[in-house]
């Protein structure tokens, strides 16, 4: 059965329904670098943190040690956030979409997520025909990154 | 300039301040395909709806009609959300990251995001060894799309 066909074959199930996750792990959808996006979200106030990559060993590091591990396309390796920031995100909960190609990490996020400083990524906002800049930093990234 | 100079240019300006939307166009981050993450958020409640995929096109389309277009990847064309089902997803907030290269959608979502009807795409969990599915369709989708 193609990844497609899993995914349709579990869509029809009512809610409540389960699955084993060994067998569902293989189905998820990984691009052509064998990574998958995941998008991470402050669990108790929804605000949307950022969005990166996780491979199979991240997700499965990430579900072991319970703080999410991403994989780094720029450094090209595991990325346990937080590992120089000391900024971590503690899992909360882990969901997969419809089509098996995207995760949502409901996480408790440890100050802030972006590399600038501030709690989260999407801090640039276009309206009529202009960007701008919505948050402050919450820390300097000189601050942050002095740590490691 | 390069991509990644531009965005770490800009990063550093304190809140409020403003760029030209025409210039940071030129600077998004595409992939390969030309195309851009992009995650629908509902505005009001933060629930995460879908991720999806836009192209240049796509945004200027979204922006222009204040309705949001994505680029459907399996069928190879512009897809205004809803077109068949319905539901459409009004444009509140639109929103780039650090690095310019994931979008975020602050939507008011009308009834059922996902194609199965459901509210959200994100509706399966996994949680000790299992994946369990925590939603139920609001809308059957041979309902949902008998108005095509």
């Amino acid at each position: 059965m193609s990844n497609q066909g899993f995914w349709k074959s579990l869509e029809n199930q009512p809610q409540g329904t389960q699955f084993p996750w060994a067998e569902v792990l293989e189905q998820l959808v990984f691009n052509e670098q064998g990574l998958i996006t995941a998008v991470a979200q402050q669990h108790d106030t929804g605000e949307i943190l950022m969005l990166a990559w996780m491979n199979r060993q991240a997700i499965e590091i990430t579900l072991q040690e319970g703080q999410v591990c991403y994989w780094s396309r720029s450094r090209h390796k595991l990325w346990r956030k937080g590992e120089s920031s000391g900024q971590v995100q503690r899992l909360k909960a882990l969901k997969i979409d419809c089509d098996g190609d995207a995760l949502l990490l409901q996480v408790d996020q440890q100050g802030p997520a972006c590399h600038t400083g501030r709690r989260g990524c999407f801090f640039y906002e276009v309206r009529d025909q202009s960007v701008t800049i919505q948050t402050d930093p919450l820390i300097s990234p000189d601050q942050l990154y002095a740590k490691s």
